[in-house]
Order: C-alpha cells, then structure tokens, then sequence
C-alpha cells in the first residue's frame, strides 16, 4: 500500500501564477525558480567501473523550491502546523518560517496552529488552534521549546483528525515531527484520498537522535550536540578532579548513536562512547568494566559517554511503550552508575562517579545559528512545497541540496551509524577505546 | 603544467601495512579500512533523461580514509606543518589532530610545526621550528587562533622551503591555508618533482570566506556565522532603539559573500544584504539609499550588512596587494557609512548610524562543536593520506563524505554564491530586501 | 540650591495602607516592611582611634524598601517611565521590574513609557508614549537596549516637560539614565516645586561607565566587562599569531576607566591599561611606545586596552559637545593606533596592529544574569519608593544596601578610580606594566 | 578556647621591606601600601539615633592589601596551596593569582600545590605535591574545577598534617575551602602554636552555597546562578509546551537558599522557591500541592526551584554524614518529583513533570569574568597577608572592601536567608509565590 519509490505525489495540475516573483533565466542576477526537472542524484558512492553504468530515474530526488505555477490560489488557502513529539531545537524557527512565507511571499494570511501536537484536533481536549500571523511569531526563534505545545500520540486517529481539518476548511497541513509523527501523517493522507479531498500534507522532519533516513542531519542535531559537549565538559572536570573520578553522561539516542558520537568527535575528553548500533559486554577482560579498571589504573580519571538505546541487550529492559508507541528503555545511565559502584565496591577500589543527565537541557535549548539557517530554508521550501501542491511528503537535505522525499520513503527505516563506516572510525580514533567490548573478540 | 582533472598523485607503491588495525569485511562490528577504489560522484545535479547517461571515471573523488597498506615507514617520517594567512576559528583542532593521529595512530614522533606561516621556512628570520608532541596540543582547541602564529606570502620562493625541507629531512608537509597556500604548496610540490624526492604536501583548505571550490564547507565558516550573528543582533538593538536608526555591519568576504547570506539567513534582522556577488547601485530611485530612505520612513530602523568586497566597483578601489598578493579592497564599511551620513545630511534627515566592524573577534573565535568535529576529522584524514604517500592535494568534504582533491584542481576557480540559485533565493525572502538594487532593473 | 545633604524629600503625609501585604515583626518567616527609621552609615572607613568618634545623622542613607503606610492611592497613579542617553546592558530588565512592580504589587494600571528619551516628551516630534502593561514587558529583559529607545539631551528643556506631565495626568516619573539624565530629573523636580505639583520623580541611575558618585556599581556595568573581556581574548590571540603583533582594544569610560581596569582583572592578556585617572607619555624612555618596544622585543607581542577618555591631554582633543552636553573626545583607540604604527615604521620594525573597537557591541547586550538581578531589584524598589511619595531621589545600592539618594548629592561629583587605592593597585599587579609611564618619574 | 573577636593574629614583628614597591602618599599616581591602621566598619545598619553612639574598636574589620614591611624574607619562604570540599567555580583563578603573586611581586620561588585536599599531605596515599611556577598556571583560569585535585574530609587530623608541613619546611599554607576546611585550618594553627612554629596559615574562603558568615558573597557564586538560570530555563520551556507541564530543578544550598533565591530573581520564570530557611507543608490547602494545583488549573504550567536543603523536615532524612561530616540530606528533588507524581496520579489529572538536577555541571564551570575578577584579587590578597605574617584568618570581602578575617569568626556561625529582610522579599515579589506555604499561616 506504502509507496517506497521516489516519486512525490502531488494534487493536481498547477495553473496559479505564483505571487512570488523570480526569474526563469540565468545570469541577470536574479534567483530563478525551481523547475520540475531539476533533480539529484540519490546514490552517490561509486567505484570507477560502477561509474560507467547509467543512473536510472527511479533513485532521483526532487529539488525543492518555487514553482512559476502553483496548485493552490492563496487567497483560497488555510494552512495548519502541528509539532509532535518531544522538543528539538529549532521549532519555533520552522514554525515562524512558514508562517513568514506563507504570509508575505504568498499573501495567505489564514494560519492556525494546532496546540500539543496531534491532540489538538481532538475537541474533546479543549485546545482551541490559535491564529498565527507575524507579530505573533517575530521573536520565537529566540526561544527553545515551540509556542505550539507538543505531546505525543493521537497520530494514528487519520479519521478524527481529518474531521477537524474538513471542518476548518484547511487545505494545507505542516506535520513538524519525528518516524511516529511522519506515519501518522501518512495515515491522514491515505484517509484524504479515501475522501477525496485535495489537501496539502508536508512532513518538516524533527529527530534530535538524527534517526530519520533520507535526512543528511536532521534539524537542531548540531545544537544539540554543541549542548551535549557542555555536559562532557563537567564530566571531565568532575572526573579529573576527584580520585578514581568517572564522569559519566547519557544523552538521547534510542536507536541511533549519533548525538554521542558526534559530541566525542568535538570534545577530546571522552575515554568510552556507547551506542546502540554497537554492543558491548560489561564483564571478562574485555568487557567495560574490566577497560574501566586499566583506564583509572593508568590515568586517574575516566569519562564515559552512553547513547540512551547502548546496552539495552545488557539490563532486563522493560517491555513497555510510550504514548507514541517507542519502546521505554531501560536507563542506561543509571543501570551503568549501579553496575560500576558495585564493581568497585566489591573490588575495594575508591572509586568517585559522577553522573549526569543533560537530556532536558539540550533538547529544550534554542537552535544555535547554523540550525537556525536549517530551519529557516526547511521551513521556506515546505511552503513552496504546498502550495505547488506537493503532498504525501517531507522536506529534507540530501547531499547539500534541499529536495522533497515521499513520506512512505522516509520512515521506511532508520538511519543509524555503519559500525564499517567512517563516523564510527574517527570516534574511535578520537576515544582511544577498544575497537569492540565483547569477549573473545578484540 | 598544472593538472586539472580529478586524480590524485601518489608518491609510488603502499607496502608498509598499516599501523593503524581496522577490518577489511562487514558485519563485524569494526570499521573498515578505505579502499582505494571508494569514490563518490561529483556531478549529482541532473534531470531525469540526463541521468540516463553514464558517469565517467574523470569527475570522481577519491574518497578518504586509512589505508591498510601505506607508503611510508612510520619509524622514518619526519612530518612538518604549517598555518599561513589570516585567523579562522579551528587551525588549532586542525593541528592538534595531525599531531595526535600521527603519534598515536602511526606512531610517528618526528614532528614540528613551523612558525608564522611560509616565513618559518626562511632562516634568515630566526623562528625555529618547534617541535610537537601530544603533551603540547591536547588542550589547544580550546583556544582560537594558532599556536604556530601565522603571517602572509613567502609561498612563492618554493626552492628555499624545500632546501629547508630537504635540509630538516622533513617527507610530509601539512599545507593549513587558503588559495594563496595551497598555490604555494603546488610550487612546492613542483620542485620536489624536479629534484626527484619522495616528499608528500598535503593541503587543508581553509578559508573564512568559504570561497574555495570543492570544498562543501570550509572549517571556522559556521563558527564565523554564528558570531557575525551577535553583531547583527548589536547592530539591530542600536538602530531600533534610536530616532532613524540605521545598524550597519561588515563581515569578512573578498570575493564571495557566503558569510553575509548565511548570517542573514540565521537571524532575521537584516534589511539589506550586500555580496560581491550581486552589483548594486548607490543612487537613484532604485539604489540602495532610496531604498533605506523608503525603509527608514515606514519602519524607523534599518540594518544593512555588507561583506567586505561589495560595492568594489562603486568606490575607487585602491590597487595595491597585501602580502599574500590578495587585492586590497577599498573599505566599504567606512565607504557606505560616509555615503549615508552624507545622503542624509543632504536631506536633512537626521540618521543614527552605528557602524560595527567584528573582523578580529570573529576569526579569532575558538571552533564551535560542529567545526570541531569537522577539523578534528579533516586533520585525522589528512594523515591517513600522507602516510599513504598521496600527495599535491587537498583533503576536503563534498556531499559530507571526506575527499580527496588535487590541489591544481581546488585551486583553479573560486566558490562563490550563484545569484540564480536557492541560497541566494532564501537570503532575499528572508530580508526582503529588493532582487537587485540597479536603476533601470527590478 | 541644590541639596547636598543625605535628606531624602517626600511629598508629603503618607496615609493610604499599602496594598503589599508584609510583616511588622521578626520570626513570622514572613518579610517586613521597611521601616523609616532603618538608615546604614555611609562612611565606613575608619582607624581603631576615629572609631571612637560618633556619627552623625548627617552622614546616614535611608534604606530603601516598601513601606506600610504609602503617599499615592494606586487607583489615582499615572506613572511613566523614560530612559536616554546611550544604551546600556538591563534598560529592559529595569522597565520591565517597574511595570510588574506598580502592576502587581500596588495595583497601579496606568503606566505609559516615553519615547526615545527626553525627546518624547516634546509633542513636535509626534513619538507617542506607549501603554506598558505585564503582556508588553514580559520578555523584553532577554533582550538588549530598550523597548522605550532612548537619545540624548533635551532634558534641560523642563517646563516641556512638566507641561506634558500636567497635561497627562502623570503623578510619577521614572528616569532612567546617567549623569545628565538626573540633572535634567532635578531640574524638572525644581518645576514641578514651582508650580506647586505633587509629582514623585524616582530616577534609576544607568552609567555603563560606572561612573556616578553614590552607586556602588552600575547596573550593566558587569555584563559591559563580560563583554570587554572578549575582545581583550581576540586581542590577544590575533597578537600572539602574528609576527610582533599588537592588539588593541578601546572601551568605553569617559572619565572614570572602571571598566578597563576590570577587564584587565578579569583575563590575564592586557599588558597596558591606560584610563583617564592616570597620565601617560607616550615618548621618551619611560613612555608607552619604549616600553611597548621592550615588551615586544621580549615577548613578541603585546596588548593595550585603552578607556576612551584615557590620554586626552595628547592628541588636540576636540572642543565640541555631543546632544548631552558631553565634552566630545577625540578618539584615543585611532589617535594610538596612528602613532603606534608611526613609530614602528619609522624605526623600521614590523609591527602588526589588530585595533577592535566593541562599543556597540558591548553596550547592547542583554544583561547577564547578575546583572538583572540587580535591575529587578533596582525597579522594584523605585517603584516602593515612589508610591510612598520620596522624590528627587534616585534608587541605589551602597555596601549592598538598597537606599535611597538625594538626586543632587548624586550628581554633585563623578566616581572615578582611585590611583592611591586597591583597585589601580590590583590592576598593576595583574599587568605588570609599570607603576606610571611618566618620564621622570618611575 | 577559640578566639571570637575581631583580632587578626600575626605571627611577630615585621622587619622585612616589602619587594613590592608602592607609595606612601597620595596624588603621586602610585597606589599606596595599606597601613594596619586602616579598617573598616562591620556593624553599618543604624537609625539616626543610634548613630550618635560610638562604635567600638572590636568590631571593626583590618583591611587587607601589600604591607610596606612584611613578616618573612621571600627567600626563606616555602608556599603551600591545597583545595578541598566539592568543586567550585574559580578555583583555579585563586591558585593561579596565589602563585602569580607569590612569584613576581615577591620572588617566592618555592611554591607547591597538595592534591586531593588534606588528603594530600598523608603518605600513604602516594599522591606527591606538585611544584607550581608561573607556567604550570597561567592559563589555568579559563577551565573549571582545580589543577589540585579535591577530596573532602582529613582536616581533623592536624598532628599529622602539621608533621607533613615542618617536613617539608612549609612557612606558608593557604587552604582554599570552605567551613570544614577552614576549621580543619584552625586545627592546623592550634597544633602550630602548640609546636611554636612560625607558620602563616591563611584561608580563602570557598563556598558556592554564599554560606559563610563574614563573607559578603563567596567566589563562584555568581556563576553558580548564572549556569542555575540555564536549567530554570530549559525547565520553563518543558513546562510551557506540554500539557500541565511541571518543571522542578535543584540547585545546591544545604542550609542557604541563596543560589535558589538569586536564581529566581535572575529569571521570572520561577513561581515556588523552597529553601532552607523558610518551612512549608506539602499538603493541606495552603501547602504546596494544593497551591501547585491552583496554578496548573489557571496557567497551564508551573515551575518550581528547590534549594538542596529545603524540606529537609519533610521527607526522612537520613541520619549519615559524608566525608566531611555533612549530615547527609534526603535528596529533595526526588522527593517532590516522587509526591507531586504520586498527588496528581490520585487526582487522574494528567500532569507532565521534568526533573533537572544540573548540580555537576554548575559546580565544575569557570568562572566568569565577574568572579575571576573577584578571585584574583582574593588570591592576591591572602598572598599580601601571608608575608605579611597574618595568620589563623581568612581573606574576605565585606562591605566592597578586601579584608581579614579570623578564622575562627567566619566559621562561628552560617550565612543564612534572612526570611525578614529585603532579598527574600524580593524573591517573594518575583515569583509571586505564597507567603508561606504552611496551613493555618498565611
């Protein structure tokens, strides 16, 4: 039933001459539209006899952009955001993006924002939309968090939510939001087209554990990690100073360990990064702990590093689900502060751990300047996404360029570190750690 | 003479195997060495009948990455760097990891920095070279600038660099510079082919403007932004809160006003955005003070943000060249403000500019995470090459995978911003500043 | 005419019980009114001998707080606040705490906020004062400058003024500003005596400087060193980089070089302050330029960090005044940067000159959080002081005491370093520069 | 047995001139030496009548700073650092100003730096001193925690350590802590007197609680609020954007709410402040859930801050002590988060709570320019009064002025919230908060 090719679905022929005025030549210094042909190659790695084969049209991607002609006649539109799912650095500049370029590139000035993600179309709740126009969304960016609300769940009612949006007149819905908040949009498409109804549904992908595939970094991922180094920074303090000190940090990453990896690559001061893509074993003489104990023997100090998902073969992790249907983890960081006390306890090693959680601090930081650049384009190239009509979508950067991905594609599968990759290789190089924790492998 | 296609060169035959223990299958948890036959394609842009056409071997790159056997004996490299022109946040990561790789990773313990750029080459100027090992790195990414100091030229005199090469029995040098560099390292590499030595020059490319083609994005660029950033907040501050407030910032940028856009794009602030780029007049009912007027009588305030080689034409660019050979451009921060101030006193309209100029504390700055990951992984890279005995070329990162670049290739053209473009189109929708500011034209 | 006395004036009998509902006793863990009779002495050094002398009641500051019984009836209260002069860091911290403040606390429900300072009270220039009401504040302390803009002089204009007081009904003025601001605050209390009004005037004193007699430290004035302290670490970077390298830093302090002295306690770079207090040559052996010399050809670079009204015996400072009424200075930052080069040319000694001038980028700033602290006290208490009818006064802090000071013995003299004292000693051991670099003298 | 009075002890007569070389008299432009005539008044809250009294020569405070003749012969002297307690910002800028001062501006050249606390001076750890030199310092400050190393507990132990100092021929000993340390110091000068040796023993008092009595506000903790407000923000954007959102932080303060309180007033996103000083009931209509409730009910969220000793009566306090021989106290965070879970859970009232516990992260920042400032005036101070032969006090600032203290009064009694007095009303003030939270009060 999902699509999982290429293509990108749109609702019908485009007639409207856009309001936004641009150039369709090169050369008179003027920013040209978009065209419909203009795609990139998806598929880059290569051998040099691989290269000699043709690159077929079906592994190509859209690249985002103004249309000359446009689906739907500003006048005629109402648009709707919605943010789903925990908070991400960047929000509120997605959110202030589209609203400033629905409202002065193309004149449409009927707005709503749904509060507490998908639970806002539900009446029941009492969360009537708020209105949004630029006054109202000039200085967010500046702040963490999204002035929408979020919450998580109610994505998989398609029907209920496409009552409210039949009700309200929109014809065009921003879904900002992660792998469940992407499926749930999804839903609500297949129910438009089982209505019949010609409305616009665009994905702005938001995952701070960067988890999504066919999203090159996903939006407030650097801030994040420039906000994780912080708490490596403490870490490494606490440890250094302290005899036998071990600082110990979890940050977010259920299935995907790019935020750990990433912040070890900028900050030198991490001696063990965990990640859920590579497994470990916590005793034998190459297990962590046994690491842990050469590493103290020889410098005094040890600073660890764990993904929220690393290790969760190791704990008895517990079999429930969150609102949005992800599994709980069990907690790395403090089944880890537990185990290696006790490891030491028992060993009769003074032993000084530090344990700190930044997750609420980074995720509800405002996004940092690059991030913001992200968001603001992110935001401006859903718009001309819309209202050329484009549905069933996200918006994303591939290889630098931005383009449009069919939502089926998208939340496919997860995008996680290649343990044979390069990332992978350099974090290694950067910790000096084994290159595997498992016993009777080295 | 100099080649411009898209291989590189290597020193001859890789038979030492490496130092450095990585796997060669997947699926065992342990990264891989790069193969030599690992390429990624350059030209992604293309239409759906183009992409039918084959890829030819000739515009491939190289990709980067440690190599399982490799040119050199680790136990008989004496490697050198060096750091030439102007600051740019990240130099020192870029250091500390050559050094760190290279005594860790390959066990190399010969190494020394040269002082002041090409100058610590000449000894007629007394800066002996120092030597580097971890103890005096570890902490100096913490800091900006560069501990090996830097200063302009000498590039050209390549027959003294490589006596002192020659002399110091010195077979790899880090090139850590911008054009004017790495034109030096060519030299440098042409007189090591005449003499017939085995001696690997390998660049990273560094430039605040990000203006040096084949490579996506140059270390300290992001870092540049997001403090050219806070001056844009200052200088709109200082305009909004005075009668007719004008706030008027320059930003490094000779030729390419990558840094302006990108600062426009990350805080919406600016009014008028000013690139090398894109001309624009002065006068008359399209120029740019007829726009500030208009600006200044509906809003109050204006902010107007210039890279340093705008408006060339406009004044009367001196025509002498600093020490790297680099064009002396006129001051148009200074130019402007007394166009302005003049403009207004003519009209007797009372202004209250605020010029600010962050030239030093922006390239002075420490890394920012993101560039930290990125120099720690360009410096790391950098050696993997080296040691493989690849040499007159650059290390660089295109569609984020890490590259390998002829420097005759790097060199050749400037990166600059395509005003037909997607950059350029977000940077005017987020200021809505007008698409060109030339009489006669909209 | 002017008080120079420690008397606070009031308006008049306070008998409307105050609508702040606090304690009269001790140990209810509930907090106290402030009670008139509460004073702290001002004169606090002493010897053991002059300790047995009393202290007369002529030398006492009344402290500052709610008091019980209070002068104005809150449903009669038009307040309004003005801030001028140049900008400083906590201007919207302090608006912000009045308004929450007279709102909250008292009641008060009719604040207007003047515009672009005294100016705004001049109805020729069509500036409408703005309704302040908690929505309109809320956030405006994240943010630099002030909300109200700010300009220079018209203060001495009070009959303007107080006709526009009487005309808007308004009962009580804040002015927030420096030295000129609060000679213009006395002169509009001189007015309204005149005309026989009861008007409270409440000022808050605002000098980035430091500079006022009767407050211990200036609101803003901690952020502006935090701010300074940036560009000394640029200074210092770009110095110590380049071949015999100089930074240069100008900030600002007119008459009193408190923030330079600060900035060079707080980061361990600057090796010569020059500030107003203290006179300096710059020829001869004990001058600035030999001892710059010495220091280069010792260490290889060096960095001066210069109050702008330090050395305005050298250059022919100009006679001109600004909108203030402030002696216009020349500037000392180029007049250095020019001679320092001349020299060194001259000599024939390469130098290289970094000159960084943060002015605008310092005093723009939001405040930090010490900083606001202090500012929400400040307003909060202007306000307590004003409802309880004290005028001609301006809320302060001494030996970390909030107290009230008569507006004219505040600005009956500057505050400036004492060259005999602690502070400059500090400040000459953390530099090592020379104790005075007047030839004759050492 | 233990001095109460305000008598600075000094080992003996003072024939030494001072290396150090200032002026005696004023307007020469040459700070002067401080006289030990020269104090300041303690006692400054008065009313006009008790003014007229006389203020007694045993309540005056000495005031610190370079002496013209010192106790010791900097050749002859041999300096000893040692840091001890939990991690506090600036305690790197006091060792740095301590042996900056300690080398230039008296020629001490012996100077070493115990580790781990008094731990350091027992053998049997194996933890040797370091020597400290200008280049082992200087550019410490810029990172937090210290270069020492730290460890509670062992100052009780005095013989031994007092044996450790006559081995080493230790003249002076500066002990940078806080009340435990410092009373562990005065150990050490009673087993000294008791041995009638002539060691100096100063203190630089470290508490980043503000704790101590005769301390107007400790080092570090200016920046213990300014990292505090970082969490407090993060709090209120997770409490804002979800559905009945509860942000809950803790922050240090064992027997002082002064980071908490502060914090509040830095930010106005606070609405519960519990510390130390003030009781308050969970339950019961006035108690905190019930008032927690009213403010979901009418606001949506709700932010609540807790000082780490605050309901200590609460929950079961433990009965064990740590190292030091703190009582160990019930972990308030949790505790709430625990109850307030538990309360709406029995309601069926949906509540979303977000615990942040950023103790580590603020402990181990660096200072900033506001406390580095402060710490290397303390460090240069305790070094005056060192070779001056003060001994048994620590070096302090009241009242702005740098002064002595004998220890023995500063660790008499706590520096506590005054719940009567101006702060806590402005705290009140801020955050709107009830009075007090106890049923039965209001």
């Amino acid at each position: 039933m999902q699509k999982t090719d290429f293509t990108v679905t749109t609702l019908g022929e485009r007639t409207v001459p856009s309001p936004v005025k641009l150039s369709t030549v090169n050369d008179d210094y003027i920013a040209n539209y978009t065209d419909d042909s203009e795609y990139i190659i998806y598929d880059i790695e290569t051998t040099p006899d691989a290269a000699q084969r043709t690159f077929a049209k079906d592994r190509l991607l859209e690249k985002a952009g103004p249309r000359q002609k446009i689906y739907f006649n500003p006048a005629d539109v109402c648009a709707a955001i919605v943010t789903c799912g925990g908070l991400c650095p960047g929000l509120n500049d997605v959110i202030r993006a589209i609203v400033m370029c629905l409202w002065y590139r193309y004149g449409v000035k009927n707005i709503v924002g749904f509060r507490y993600g998908y639970r806002g179309f539900f009446s029941e709740f009492n969360l009537a939309p708020i209105n949004l126009a630029p006054a109202a969304v000039t200085d967010i960016h500046r702040r963490g968090g999204t002035i929408l609300g979020s919450s998580r769940g109610y994505g998989g009612r398609a029907e209920r939510i496409v009552d409210t949006l039949e009700r309200m007149n929109i014809n065009i819905l921003f879904t900002i939001g992660g792998d469940g908040t992407q499926r749930g949009a999804l839903g609500i498409c297949r129910e438009i087209d089982r209505r019949g109804l010609t409305i616009a549904v665009v994905g702005v992908p938001k995952t701070i554990d960067n988890d999504l595939s066919f999203v090159q970094k996903s939006f407030g991922f650097e801030t994040a990690v420039s906000k994780a180094v912080i708490s490596i920074a403490s870490a490494h303090t606490e440890a250094a100073d302290a005899v036998n000190g071990i600082g110990l940090v979890k940050v977010m990453g259920r299935q995907s360990g790019f935020i750990a990896a990433h912040t070890a690559l900028a900050i030198n001061d991490v001696n063990f990064v965990l990640v859920p893509e590579v497994p470990f074993e916590l005793e034998g003489e190459n297990g962590l702990l046994a690491r842990l104990e050469t590493r103290l023997k020889s410098r005094g100090h040890a600073v660890i590093l764990a993904a929220e998902g690393a290790g969760q073969d190791l704990p008895a992790a517990s079999e429930t689900k969150d609102a949005s249907g992800n599994a709980t983890l069990a907690d790395i960081g403090l089944f880890l502060k537990q185990k290696i006390t006790a490891c030491f306890k028992a060993k009769n090693m003074e032993v000084n751990l530090k344990y700190i959680d930044p997750g609420y601090i980074i995720r509800s930081a405002p996004a940092n300047a690059n991030d913001s650049i992200y968001c603001a384009r992110l935001g401006a190239n859903a718009v001309h996404a819309a209202m050329a009509g484009k549905t069933e979508m996200i918006i994303s950067m591939i290889h630098n360029r931005l383009v449009h991905i069919p939502t089926a594609l998208a939340v496919a599968t997860k995008n996680t570190i290649d343990p044979d990759g390069p990332l992978w290789r350099d974090v290694l190089e950067a910790t000096g750690q084994p290159q595997l924790m498992i016993n009777g492998k080295s």
